[in-house]
């Protein structure tokens, strides 16, 4: 099944003016949104659901939408050899793509999949592009996404590039604290580059400090 | 010295225009620039020298300003215990900051050093600010910047992450074949995330392979 087809896969019922009232309040935090704006967005709004465990994008497809995740988990994975790592977890209310080819239009490198199941808001490329010619304010909301999570991002890639393991978990828990338990910790592990092995020894390292501190 | 001191640095007589031709057609490669933003960006301008091997930026400094890099190469680098990890490489006619303090304001976690001698052109956070209000098409610029800069690093980030050391550094010379032979072997190395060893082997290899070719 091509990207395309597998994000058409939601029963294409008009959704609700209340679907759309958490990706707006997002935008809105950000600039203006005219009521025009705002009524072209959510007409060109895909609705997509992707079940857990399935893939979104595999590499060598073009990403043409960006994401809003209304409920669920994304995350991106590449496969070297054997080996699979993590190199994004992105949850409810926020956006996610393979941002490169996304950008780019260009064949992705990485997978895209469903940590839980998710409710999605895709946005086209082509959509995005007529957005900013007729809707010029809205570069002023993308401008700050786009700081936002390149800055996000550094500082992601900056944490991966830790040596210490337990460094690392820490600055993970004071970014992600409450996904630390939602997601498989082979994937928190990958994320961080380190063995699941070492990841689950820190974990029980913290929990008995903790139980000892609440006894 | 601080970070405001090292880039008043330079002596402080006014630029000429020509100095600043090729941010602008940087700037204006990516949407309208019009005459009153262009005098107001050069007016604002901090032009400073970085020589060779000397810091623009230390952790727990806020990086105040963005560069363009009129000539030279700019990299990021983290102290984490005794090794020091290469987090990117920047060269002449690109823009450069530690992004994260930058777009936060906050303190960087990074070392920003001039790996060769370095002539920038600074803009501080709080005029791209005045400038984003006054010239709200400036936004449609910065928007595409951050797009393409946010795509890139993404890009740098998953290429540190492949396993095997000959793809990462084909990768790299995909992107950065001018650089390849400006850089110290070990910043490459430690960007890559591989042994110098290593890529001294893998350059020796390839050198040779291009010999026989040539013969």
């Amino acid at each position: 099944m091509e990207f395309i087809d597998r994000i058409q896969n939601h029963p294409l019922t008009q959704p609700s003016p209340t679907d759309f009232i958490s990706l707006l309040q997002v935008l809105g935090s950000k600039g203006p949104m005219s009521n025009g704006l705002k009524k072209f967005i959510a007409a060109h709004l895909l609705p997509c659901k992707i079940e857990k465990g399935s893939y979104l994008l595999k590499p060598g497809e073009v990403c043409t939408h960006i994401f809003f995740i209304r409920s669920g988990i994304l995350r991106g994975f590449l496969k070297d050899g054997g080996t699979e790592t993590t190199t994004w977890i992105t949850p409810e209310n926020q956006m996610a793509a393979a941002i490169s080819s996304f950008v780019f239009q260009a064949p992705a490198i990485e997978y895209v999949q469903a940590v839980e199941n998710c409710e999605l808001l895709g946005l086209s490329h082509a959509d995005l592009e007529k957005i900013y010619l007729r809707f010029p304010s809205f570069n002023i909301v993308a401008r700050k996404i786009y700081e936002q999570y390149y800055a996000e991002a550094e500082n992601r890639a900056l944490l991966t590039r830790l040596k210490n393991a337990d460094k690392k978990y820490n600055h993970f828990l004071e970014q992600h604290a409450a996904l630390a338990n939602r997601i498989p910790i082979k994937y928190i592990a990958s994320y961080l580059g380190i063995a699941s092995e070492t990841l689950s020894r820190l974990r029980s390292k913290k929990a008995s400090k903790n139980r000892k501190k609440n006894a």
